[in-house]
């Protein structure tokens, strides 16, 4: 399995996967050279050591191939299924030394994507029912945009914008830059490609209107009680238009389902991947 | 305030803040570039929001540097500094777009730095006096491992080897292929280069005891019991040589301090870098 | 002046600048080593021979700020400006060595941007009046996708998403592996971020239906009759919906206001950048 | 067929290759994501649509290798041809999502050096019987120097120098600099690796003789009348000595077929590659 | 064979592979690509040519695979063998074109890399049977550390660090700025990696007397005569401490077994890699 | 001094000098952080130890610039002085702690560059008035091709081709493969740049004569005796053309006098960059 099998082209992916490998690796293993001989093979199985949401196998994978393109890595559970401790969910055949050298690096992925993918479900599964979607930021680990923004996906969330460039989101710096609300959506349609939906932050529902009437493609609720979200959500409707609703802020486990029942589109969640840790996962040869 | 006054030359740095920032810009903020003009500058004033150990500064002002160079970053409190919620760590001068674009990649590594360092802080607090050095392990996340260290270091705890050219450590599968501890040694040491350390993974006082005997430098006490610890260090001890034993495995905060008492050298804590999560800092215009 | 003042951050111009660099010069302007003194200076002027519109002094200025940094690239006229022959544009000072190394490159970036700029210009001119927008494709020269688009822009035109990432852009052969226009649009849309809008390409006024009952946002009239396209406009306005209308295909100058009268919101005109050719524009030292 | 099997090792071609790639894929074809399974698999035929000489294949399938190892491109039509609108000269098969990928990038390259190409064969053709050679310039598309350079040698033209580096070509600036053209040609001899000829660049013919009188290899008529050049011609050829004549400036296709008629051995012409443009081929599935 | 059979993962070998390449090859070899049809195949034999001990085919053979993955090496002696003049110790089967480019750079590696070993193995010899250790230093050329290091051990010699990163070597900088011998002994200590060995350069007994009491783990004998160095050792023995002694400083051949012989554990030889040439080694198809 | 003023714009030089930091600081000098405060200043004096020819300062300089662009290097001896022992050639100022981490990779390539020159200049002295260039050959250093080439220049010798595109050199595969010299020469001239002169290896006077007869630019006379060399020049000025005259094979320094004395042009000396030790260079803080 590749990235290329798996529907991805990916070059930052690897570019990420060879610093990690070289600040791993470095001039070679020392231990691994002195005592494992460049002739000895084996296999090693990813055992799953706590309940959790797997995500990664394809860049752990691709960790492999790139110390040895003749390691195999054979994966026995999908991305995104939730699996219990015990269960081995893939296993790696090839040159003992190369198991040995990327070992580290490819479980470091692994477990800190399935880490984001089983927090993302914890919050998927807080709104089961709500129609509200929860979707993650660009809180973002440096370096693991792509990689976590997939885990999120297999934790059953959606994807926010990738990067600045592939969506426009005003938020107060650039309002207060135009002088309003009104003049930034304007100066944004104006400048940005037509495929781009036009996102503005607004803090109360007086923005609200205003980003209503100058034909906001999707209205960001941030920081506001739930009450008035309910009722900023209650206008959007009224309005008969394809207007989304996006909340934010102080959206933890507690809260969450109560301001996605009033209605919102979306929950858009940092802690999803700005306070996931690395799920309990390990590689025995 | 560069990396090179700092006393860093560091192009893996220089790399994965690249590899971030055009995975956050991509082609171009779309938003700033339409409602931001070329000529606006400001200041950005960079926020604790909870209480912290501050660690990542040289890396965030690194980010502006790369973005632009015009843009410059003054410090008022230096990493490892304890800091409560409400006070400016830092300023950013600059044009206004430069500050946008740079601002969440620069915030990315500040606050995930500063959780290292923070949660660091809580394991060496917890066994002060000890004598006891808390200290990190490659579980690193991936393309982080020099700034994580640094962060370590900054909540006060030591760091392990920096990656597999930096300290021989022989572990059960190198013993495994070696056919036993004492081989295992030998030729780890015929091997290695003379100034790395070698480092011995023992599960049981009898494996211990050969370690001592085949002069290991470092014995690593995996997942054995306090009363074991406690045991093997006195055997250690009793052998007057410089040998260093480190306890790893279940060392969390609860049982951490009682682990310490038993006089190993070290505690190394997988944690501090796999489960910490972002500290709370913004950046406000 | 450089990108970042001028408000770019922009990884891939220079490693297209440095590529184009490195192929021009290799190891060394033999000629120029020979006969030039190093510590010869001189100054460039980068002399209009054509009627042009011109683009691309920022990347201009870049290719000389690789080279040598201590040269300095004064610019007279702004980008986005209609010139006469004659005209002066810009001028260069610095090492003559410097100026003659990267004399090449700069003009070939500049000429070809302003060839982009001017056949760009030649396209809005034909429909003003009309409110259609002409846009470019991803049909770009290699390596150089944001300088064109920069170009585009420079020449009044607008810009259509930057690649596969920042726009969906449903066509036929993902139709058919959907089973139909409907299907395309909502797999399309469950799966894609929600700042991405959704446009899909239409043959014939059915499909065109079946787009709006879908809610698409933007719908592709390809290689329609002008006929055609006007009776889809007319029923897209009906829908009183916020969907944009793209015409595509054929759309040559002969034909182009003819079209943007049909009042379809967009004209996008693979030719802005397949079929522009290089300004004249020289240096003189 | 990759490009080493094609007798190439290019790594510069790479590097743009995957350039362009990175800059219209980024994060991902969104579209084809959403709507194209991964298990899917097809043929792209690449269909051309207008009388072209075809160039480009082996970077054509160098893109879909970047893309995806695992896609094959069976070429039926050798680079150099020229063919007819309607013929089928390759066939890709591979996975559904690796050729929407790989498609437009693959297809903008082929299309611009088809294009390249076949304006070359029209140079070539008008001079036909003459025995002069038509060539091409340094004035390439940043980053396809070695791209364009094959392009005109399947056009039927020939290769001027790669780069500064792969020959001396004496200009006004260089003779300014060392007082004279003797002098000139004097340095440059002196000071160039001795596989490389010395060029240098006359405006009449009292420049000329100085030219013979030093020795050139080469002598540039830049911007002479057909009078003065054919003069120029005969005056070299006197001399019994292996000198080559190039013709350069205002080099049209009205008037080249005059100047190669003076016998010079050499016609170099910017045109072909700053003023092609792309080609008409298409990819359908 | 590639890099990865024989237990190696190093990208920064690949990296100084293809700048090798890239400037050797350029944009192409003309001679072979206009005199060598790209269907052409042919086998290389690999010849030495004087006495030599053979070391760095793992790289010689990864020069072919970057050039054409197709090309096979085939080799018939290991490295650190002495050979003698005559012996094919590689065959290359490929393409001829393929052969042609890699071979010189292919040579340039294999033949320093067999001067390295061959004078290595000369070092080693002069002080056969008195258990010291001839070891490399910092002084290797540009860009070839690891593999002047790998040459070093195929001749017989041990690694010293293989960079400032796997080891502290205290000298007289470090220890003026700590104010002397003691304390810059305990400031390393405090702030290493547990896993690197401390050595210190003393250049007298009174010093060695200091960096035992600090213990120091390595002492680093400089620049001191034989009569010293054989007291230094003997005062390193009495401790009964696993102190190592090192010399340095004037270890031509014609010193090198007397001083050897005062019983130090490491010589450290910069000629090893300063002072190697070339081994006579060619390549015939 | 940076390279740029030096009349070089080189990136192939840059990314050695990158590697060559990378592989000697790694993650950082472990010693130099532990032992010198970030505060500290410092002067480097580069001092020879050995007579020699002086060269590679500029990138001497250019090393410490990528450490750290606050450091400054003056330096007060111009490349290509014959220099005595005992004499200080440059200053090195700036941090303590960049002066320490340059220093090793900076002395390595003045030391190497040196050796070069001086070596060149032995070879040069040799043949003084004979009229007969020594030059180097492509048996370089790999990855420090273009500083090699310029330390032959400082040593008074010429450069050959830089590489495999910027000369047209054809050896006995090359003949082989075409037939014969006759054929070779003419399928060279027919395809390649017209700014390449054509090279030919001959190994007899037959050769010899096709060669003038083919019109061949320059003709290698490879490992001929000295009587057969002088009847080649003999021969080849009787033609009266300007063709150049090369021998190479077996050109010791006891030999190469009387080769000269032939009247070649060109003497090929592969030992000047493959059998060039490191010059006795260090420097003092």
């Amino acid at each position: 399995m590749d990235l290329s099998a798996f529907g991805f082209y990916q070059p930052q992916v690897d570019r990420l996967i060879d610093l990690a490998l070289e600040e791993d690796v470095g001039t070679g293993d020392r231990t691994t050279l002195a005592t494992i001989p460049a002739e000895s093979t084996g296999v090693g199985r990813v055992l799953v050591k706590e309940r959790l949401v797997l995500a990664g196998m394809p860049f752990f994978a691709r960790v492999f191939a790139r110390v040895d393109p003749a390691v195999t890595v054979t994966v026995h559970v999908p991305d995104g299924t939730l699996v219990e401790p015990g269960i081995v969910v893939a296993e790696v055949h090839g040159a003992t030394r190369s198991l040995l050298v990327g070992e580290r690096t490819a479980l470091n992925i692994l477990q800190r994507l399935s880490g984001v993918a089983t927090l993302t479900r914890r919050f998927v599964d807080a709104v089961a029912g709500t129609g509200a979607k929860v979707c993650d930021t660009r809180k973002t680990t440096p370096g693991m945009r792509v990689m976590q923004k997939y885990a999120v996906a297999m934790g059953g969330g959606s994807n926010h914008r990738f990067g600045l460039d592939s969506g426009v989101l005003i938020k107060d710096n650039h309002i207060a830059a135009c002088g309003g609300v009104t003049a930034a959506i304007e100066r944004a349609r104006a400048a940005s490609p037509h495929l781009l939906k036009i996102e503005v932050e607004v803090k109360n529902l007086d923005e609200l209107e205003l980003a209503i009437a100058a034909r906001a493609d999707v209205i960001l609720l941030d920081n506001m009680t739930t009450e008035a979200m309910a009722e900023a959500v209650r206008r959007v409707r009224a309005t008969g238009l394809p207007i989304l609703t996006e909340a934010s802020g102080n959206l933890g486990l507690a809260r969450l389902r109560e301001v996605a029942e009033t209605g919102v589109d979306l929950l858009s969640v940092g802690a999803l991947t700005h306070s996931a840790v690395a799920a309990d996962l390990s590689m025995k040869l």
